[in-house]
């Protein structure tokens, strides 16, 4: 293999990657990327068995090839080489050449025959979708979602794509850790009157969605392409091709969790609420970040207190109109909650001090998050 | 005690005192600060026993008195308040209200009495200084002081003071860790005829330093003021009192260290030498960052080579007269000298392949770096 690229285009490919490629070195392949010189370009691919990504890069090639090489140390070296094209060569043993003008490296590589190959996927039944929108649901959902989380299912969130009376796509994404749950959904695409109406239900590991949302991120004018097989998710983009497995099992039914929006319902400003529970979480307690909360026509109440420290009270300006209601939460919940919200208000909602509270932003109906109050 | 202050007034106090203050926590009094109201404002004050500071603060006082109160928390708390006027009242049993607003906080306080008192010093014998001259002297010479080295006396600055033949002050300081040293000097101050010529030879701690640098870079018109007692450091700025306990032992004896200028010199550009030293070290073995660098007629070569991951060599252009030299250094050493380097090009000087190498930017004749050369 002998390929000739840019500095800044090799490097864009490699960042890209670095997510993606396994860090706990399990199978030390897995750390690799594969280098591929096709007849069109460089291909970079790398996995960690879960999820894959492949992307074509513009490149010289002289002689057509592969190698897989740690994508941690050649990333590190393009990073600190200047502007300029860089040679990169696969010799014996599957030693690979990098020079770039009086910088020369040479690294140990494995044969690219032993790196895992993606799953093959067919080019159908990809929905494209608005790349912004898909963004938002992303970052408005993820927080919610578990983090290494004994139960295995909530580290994933649940995708699902429903076709509208009016022939759109409906695009919901669900997140939750048993303690918070965050819904978000939005109209994504345009009628496509040629695609068959398929509604589909899945759950991808939270990995994905990160590396979703990087590669949002970077923009660009296309419209990303999603869709999915019985065991696959697969997401196109500026020539990136991105696939993660699903995740088996049952999604817990999350729907009997969003309280219906007959409670009692409290609105006040989203930054206030957000600086005084920051405050008052200073003299929590340190794990539980307990913070009492009571609703009262006219206002907010929020109060801690930590034994070795001292206590807090903060009063906040609301309008509510129910019997007074005294409950907690885990302060931290609240905050994770008010930090994917936009606009100036918010409203929190809840039937009795234990029943799970309903946030929502003033004027975005598709998107519901849920926190549980806890006993103070 | 009870006092009006303004949230960035009492921030910017908080803020200067969280690295004095203890983190360990051996004597809970320690990570707290003494916060009193005297008749031209209010006093904030910490110590770790070794290091102390003082600073007065605009303040309205409404009750003189003290107490002592968590640096860390109250940092914290005043950090997330709206600006405007903040209420500081202790009560009973050293209870300290803390209003602003509709948030109010009830902190734990211990006596004011049970905080330890900094060093009483008189106000003579401080030396007027150029505060952006002190600083350079602490940037160029702190990273190479030791790290908690086992051999105290190295986890300090060596600060010297003469009196030059045109009756200015000429500061030197130097640090050194055993693998590398760094000495910078320069005149500081005008010519002071009142003043009597007092030579002084001090080390103080590296926290010490740590601090003068973070008050020196607030910036100011006003010249700082550095004096010496027996046992003690005394630092003065923008009406801030910085004392530090110096360190008791016998500096090393430095000047034997730094070579003659008279082995073989090699000048290179400085910002080509560091990104090929960032791009070899790589490469080069995990700990030890072993960098084989070798001077010859016209150029200078690095090279490194790891057992995992392969090699890497990097050729500059030089100027170099002598015969080839083959050494080897540890690429963090370098590259940490480097950084604290300013100007095009810099130069190495070494008698033999295990000398001492003598490192020096081309317009700066105050400041020596020396590092050690290992075997490879």
């Amino acid at each position: 293999m002998k390929v000739r690229i840019g500095r800044e285009e090799l490097l864009t490919g490699l960042q890209r990657v670095q997510g993606v490629v396994e860090k706990r070195n399990t199978m030390p392949i897995l750390s690799n990327i594969l280098l591929e010189a096709k007849h069109d370009g460089a291909e970079i691919v790398a996995t960690d068995l879960e999820i894959g990504m492949r992307g074509l890069y513009k490149a010289t090639v002289l002689e057509a090839g592969g190698v897989t090489i740690s994508a941690r140390k050649l990333y590190e070296i393009i990073k600190e080489l200047p502007s300029g094209e860089i040679e990169l060569t696969s010799g014996d043993n599957n030693w690979t050449t990098i020079q770039s003008g009086k910088s020369q490296f040479k690294v140990v590589g494995l044969p690219s025959g032993d790196y895992p190959a993606l799953p093959s996927i067919e080019r159908e039944g990809l929905t494209p979708l608005a790349g912004a929108g898909l963004l938002e649901l992303i970052r408005k959902t993820l927080f919610a979602a578990g983090d290494n989380d004994a139960r295995y299912i909530l580290n994933g969130l649940l995708v699902s794509l429903t076709t509208t009376e009016k022939k759109t796509t409906l695009l919901r994404l669900v997140g939750t850790d048993g303690h918070r749950l965050a819904v978000a959904e939005r109209e994504v695409g345009t009628p496509n009157a040629k695609q068959p109406a398929q509604d589909i239900k899945a759950i991808i590991p939270k990995k994905a969605a990160q590396e979703m949302r990087r590669l949002l991120e970077e923009g660009g004018d296309e419209e990303p392409l999603i869709g999915f097989t019985k065991n696959l998710m697969i997401f196109r983009k500026s020539g990136l091709l991105l696939t993660s497995r699903l995740m088996e099992g049952n999604y817990p039914n999350y729907q009997q969790v969003v309280p219906k929006e007959s409670g009692k319902r409290i609105a006040v400003n989203r930054g206030l609420l957000e600086s005084a529970l920051r405050r008052v979480s200073v003299l929590s307690k340190d794990k539980a970040n307990a913070v009492k909360v009571s609703f009262a026509p006219g206002g907010m109440t929020l109060f801690s207190s930590n034994p070795d420290y001292g206590e807090a009270t903060e009063e906040l300006v609301a309008r509510y109109e129910g019997e007074a209601l005294h409950t907690g939460f885990n302060a931290r919940y609240l905050l994770d909650a008010l930090s994917v919200m936009d606009g100036e208000s918010v409203s929190l909602q809840m039937d009795t001090a234990l029943s799970p509270c309903l946030i929502q932003e003033a004027e975005s109906p598709g998107f519901k998050c849920v926190v549980m109050p806890i006993k103070i």
